[in-house]
């Protein structure tokens, strides 16, 4: 049976910055998507907000060493840090591979940060949905900084984008020429690239990557910096906390974190009103409904998967109640 | 303004083998999800199914150039091959940066072979919607083996995973050690997996690739090879050939088949369905609406968010009208 957690004890100790009770909610809302609107109506408004920082990369890059020094790096200046770590793993075990333990075990015993590692799929309503009510429970716990690891080429820096206030694109030398930043698919999607393992070389690729970025429009007056970084010796990392306070102070001085932030949470509305609607689907198309269509596409008929699709569509009425006085 | 097909012309062209008609389809689905209802109304059942391959792995390990060879290889044995390739570009523009033109120059001359590049992004409905969707019309235009790339770390192979029947995972040597295999994700979702470039070394690699593919579950009786090439020289694809074609036996003679046939075009229903209630949700919401929520959520109220989407919600009513007689 499943452990049945008492909700307004935990949000109690929670209030009381007690990091088990955070530990139980990320938990809760991880596994259970439909408990975080019982878990946010005790939270009033709140002025205060977590600066929202993306760093992305294809596995190997060196993320995790790399995070581990920028943390430990906020936590001296007095800054408390939540980290999110998307770890990719089978699609079947729906767990991560390697847990908080492997990683980050430098910084993880200081008291003012956290770190969630989770697996980047098999979560109700997609990886996003989770890390979104993640990083709003960091910052109803009072994280001032959130960092949010992805592995990312692919469509995920989309996603990255969406949810962060300063992307971070991480790269290694030798591992590309100019076609290959190009096709990474990472220019305009990142605020700051930092070439890492610079003892490997990587003059190239800054080169080629300075040349890019002077090529891409710049809608938002911020020209993106391309750093190099060697995150064993530590190498770098000041000049990275520095370009993420300029660009901190950019947007803030342009109005765009206004911006950032209601996309983050326009963002939001719309996956939480997909998922809602998904589930409404569930309960209105039986599985019965399903498997009579995928058996008759798999009986010859596949190119009528639009029409069957269709016609279930058609027997489900959607309509628009006058504004409740609620 | 937008030019109009004529689409009774384009499918009676495309019944013709015309490939100009089947260029002209795939723009069409691509860039209307809308349009492939009206498009497959056309076709009648068909016994004949393309085999379906996935070619997956980061950026710069050598996919296209490996996917030039393997499609010169069918071709030389009378098949004809359709190529989907998934460029990821800038979430802004829209477009592939490497178009048709740069890659696969070898082949594509080809009568028997048609090849499409798509951004990874800014496609209705997602970038799987439109692989599907073309992947549908190669079946249509009577393609014995389509051949789908993408670049995926993170999310992307879970998708693959769902499109394909054999999925070919490639990786380059000094880029991983064994924890950098398991970070990638990969593991379990390949059921062939290739260290390219292999005059780079690469032997450590597949050790360890190995032993990781004999821990690993086997639930289907089928344990995946992983095989060295190097895509210059064409050195070690006569194996992989071999493998794809071994691989489709084993699928063939368990059953696998026809439950990865299942399995494609129930997650294509899923898509649909979402999408659908996509363009739904847009009519039933106004613009006005949305923007009210997200200036409430600015002004302090981020912890509402899920309150006010469900309050949103609570004023749409679903409803299943009984089984039309249509």
């Amino acid at each position: 049976m499943r452990k049945t957690y008492d909700i307004e004890t935990l949000i109690q100790n929670f209030k009381n910055k007690d990091k088990v009770a955070l530990a139980k909610l990320i938990t809760l809302v991880e596994n259970e998507p439909d408990k975080a609107l019982e878990i946010f109506k005790h939270f009033d408004n709140s002025d205060k907000d977590s600066y929202i920082i993306g760093i992305t990369g294809s596995p190997g890059v060196g993320k995790s060493t790399l995070i581990n020094i920028l943390a430990k790096q906020l936590l001296d200046e007095g800054k408390s840090v939540g980290v999110i770590s998307v770890d990719p793993s089978s699609p079947f075990s729906g767990g991560a591979f390697l847990g908080d333990r492997v990683r980050m075990t430098e910084v993880s015993l200081d008291p003012n940060i956290f770190i969630r590692s989770l697996a980047s799929r098999g979560h109700g309503g997609g990886i996003s949905r989770a890390v979104f009510d993640i990083s709003l429970l960091y910052e109803a716990f009072g994280m001032d900084v959130i960092i949010i690891e992805t592995v990312g080429v692919g469509q995920s820096e989309v996603d990255i984008y969406n949810l962060t206030y300063t992307t971070v694109v991480i790269m290694v030398p030798g591992y590309g020429d100019s076609i290959q930043i190009q096709k990474a698919g990472i220019i305009e999607v990142g605020d700051i690239y930092v070439v890492n393992k610079k003892d490997l070389g990587g003059e190239d690729i800054v080169v080629q990557l300075e040349m890019m970025l002077d090529d891409a429009t710049v809608q938002t007056g911020w020209r993106p910096p391309a750093l190099m970084t060697n995150s064993i010796s530590g190498e770098g990392i000041d000049k990275l906390v520095e370009k993420i306070l300029e660009h901190k102070n950019h947007l803030e001085l342009s109005e765009a974190l206004k911006k950032k932030k209601k996309n983050r949470f326009e963002y939001k509305i719309r996956n939480l009103l997909t998922y809602k609607v998904g589930k409404v689907l569930e309960s209105l198309i039986s599985e019965e409904e399903r498997e009579k269509i995928s058996n008759s596409i798999l009986e010859g008929g596949k190119y009528k998967i639009y029409d069957l699709v269709h016609d279930l569509f058609r027997n489900i009425k959607f309509e628009k109640k006058k504004e409740s006085s609620k």
